[in-house]
């Protein structure tokens, strides 16, 4: 390895230390001017993207994974505004909270710190690359950078200019290091540094999670992927509950809180599932139907129009990232909380009119955001009111669903005494 | 392997969803019942720890080692009584907060939950069984117990007496299971039982931390290790600062909130390293100084009857465990923190009638406690009013320092809508 990550890290150590002494300030004062270096270096940025672009299209990328890491004069001026925006969010660092006074004679608080270095795995999308650093600047924390080796050229070109921007400002360049040396086992060794790096956010598919839980021995948060369940109860008002169905399914489909499960109770069956299959047919949903609603939509008015298939083994139970719907008729709440049980974890909505089984679903569907007579579509960081996200975490320590800038933080006690010993 | 470890994650997966749907009330009986079946069954139980120790006698374990293994019918009935304890404080588990009306028509809240399925790794200290399962059980969490293999039969004991408890109370018995199979793998298997298993809690010393590090695919809390320091500050009171050195290094040094390192201003180094020195010496502590107080030390009147020596390479960054001091004299503050930061993360004081010092300290260190004028041996769950303490974390994810009950809870994102879309 011709990169030395033993540096890296004592580097991002280093640099650590010195913003957690920042106020917040001057972290907004770098965040203005990395904004600004930004728009000034764009020549050199999109130039550098451009370079990824040809070899990724010389290479055979798809043209989706190629808008994704495509720049443009209009997307650099978009993360620029982004970064100006986290400017403006408040700092959650050196907030004190859970003050007591102890029988013991201690004063005691909580103080909210940065977490200290933060890695983050990415694929192929450049604004990343910014996104990260300006919310682990914004909240104390050095960043170890790896992006996808297809955008490594942009990835140089960005963090070139963001240590030009903490340069002017008087800041540590090493607060924001990108690894771009191409070696896979450089992503197999930032995941050891436990000496130096205190968390692992891995920003991609599922492959990229699982391959940060198995190799990494520094916390990591996991999430980003999960099975979407809406159920409709006996007391649902139907009307009202086919345009959430549909724009939970297709408003965006293509990401992790869309649906992906309709669970119906059955005495609304017969009028709510054909209603769902005009609206959501005829926006190009497929549905993938267990027997019971199979029978209900095959033999209904309308069936023709409808594209509606029987549901195989997999079909509860997967993520479709797309235009499918899996549909099951359900006895009741019970048999709604056994599935989701079984498949749930992420996003999870039960549409009723009955405050007790709302009240119970709440309390017992185990997953990182549940809703009530809404979207699933809603979970998601600046629809919570964050101010910007850093990933959606679908494991349970630390923090669940989207991470804003609170869940890059952890505290220290704080006590004070008068020459106070323990008894 | 003839324990399956997959139908052990399979059966606390669905004991945690259970758990998760009691109230209080139920969780505080069924515990006061496990206390009372402990006692009922102490001769069962005293039995099977009596071979346990015949066996480690045998094999030639250490005289300290024993005392840790060994159950009497004191320390049952101390264990019972802790575990009706645990009943008396109040339960995390629903608690709601962070609540707010967002501008997009959902009321928001986050609310407290079980973590789901707990594993806990320790080693040969019986009563932890029952210490971790009764915690457990209060915050609706299965636990998965793996225990030292020289107390397996002490385990199963106490474990056949939770059974026994949850079962008379309704509760289902795989809420607490024990792995007392000797074979090793059974460990790394437990530790990459991420499908069913949401947290690791080690239990015990430097090397089962590493080995939980290296191994899991689940988030582990380590902790418990840690060098602790005491700077006393140029204007530290030198009277009172005495016997405050004395509590953190000498009230049991055995454990990790036990004071390694002092550090001392310069100024103050001549007046208050004499009375350091005949203070801890007198206790039997040994100094290892650095060539500055070394110096002091030597030439002070009285210096025959103190055990100072040179410190060496390694007396700077060691954890003792026992009376044994490190101490440096510094030139200022600056100094100070650069060394803490070097080797500190668990428990720092300042000695100080400097407010500014102080707040510099407390916010410039970045360990788990940060104490003024207090001594490092406040850092524990009991002291700091939790109540209970199930490990203290040395790591910067999730929780901080001792975790009582609600680090063994986390949350969901509840929204309230009315039928509402995103747009």
């Amino acid at each position: 390895m011709s990169t030395d990550l033993e540096q890296i890290g004592r580097r991002a150590k280093v640099a650590a230390r010195h913003l957690a002494r920042l106020g917040r300030a001057e972290k907004d004062a770098a965040l203005l001017v990395i904004a600004d270096v930004l728009i000034e270096r764009q020549e050199a940025i999109l130039a550098a993207n451009a370079e990824d672009m040809d070899a990724a299209r010389e290479s055979g990328t798809s043209p989706a994974l190629l808008d994704r890491m495509l720049l443009t004069l209009a997307r650099l001026e978009a993360i620029a505004a982004d970064t100006r925006s986290v400017a403006g969010l408040p700092d959650p660092v050196g907030e004190i909270f859970d003050a007591a006074d102890l029988p013991n004679g201690l004063r005691l608080h909580k103080r909210r710190t940065p977490i200290g270095v933060v890695g983050v795995i990415y694929e192929a999308r450049p604004n990343v690359t910014v996104d990260i650093a300006a919310l682990c600047l914004k909240t104390g924390n050095a960043a170890i950078l790896r992006g996808g080796s297809d955008i490594a050229r942009s990835v140089v070109a960005i963090t070139d200019a963001i240590s030009e921007a903490l340069g002017r400002c008087g800041l540590p360049i090493d607060a924001v290091q990108s690894i771009t040396d191409p070696d896979r086992e450089l992503v197999r060794g930032l995941l050891r540094m436990d000496r130096y790096v205190d968390m692992i956010i891995p920003r991609g598919g599922g492959r990229l999670h699982r391959f940060c839980l198995e190799n990494a021995t520094i916390p990591v948060i996991t999430g980003g992927i999960g099975v979407c369940h809406i159920y409709a109860d006996a007391t649902a008002n139907l009307e009202r509950a086919v345009p959430l169905i549909h724009n939970a399914k297709v408003q965006r489909p293509s990401v992790c809180n869309a649906l992906d499960t309709l669970l119906v109770q059955r005495e609304i069956a017969p009028a709510l599932l054909p209603m769902v299959a005009d609206s959501l047919c005829a926006a190009g949903v497929e549905l993938r139907c267990d027997e019971e609603s199979l029978g209900i939509l095959a033999d209904a008015p309308g069936a023709a129009g409808w594209t509606i298939t029987p549901a195989g083994e997999d079909d509860f139970g997967t993520e479709f990232m797309g235009l499918i719907l899996s549909v099951r008729v359900v006895d009741g709440l019970d048999v709604a909380l056994d599935h989701i049980a079984a498949y749930g974890s992420h996003s999870e909505a039960i549409l009723t009119e009955d405050a007790a089984a709302a009240e119970r679903f709440v309390r017992e569907v185990d997953s990182a955001a549940v809703f009530v007579n809404a979207s699933t579509r809603f979970n998601d960081g600046a629809q919570f009111g964050l101010g910007a996200e850093v990933a959606v975490s679908t494991q349970k320590l630390h923090w669940r669903g989207p991470l804003g800038l609170v869940a890059l933080t952890t505290f220290k006690w704080v006590a004070t005494g008068d020459y106070s010993v323990r008894a």
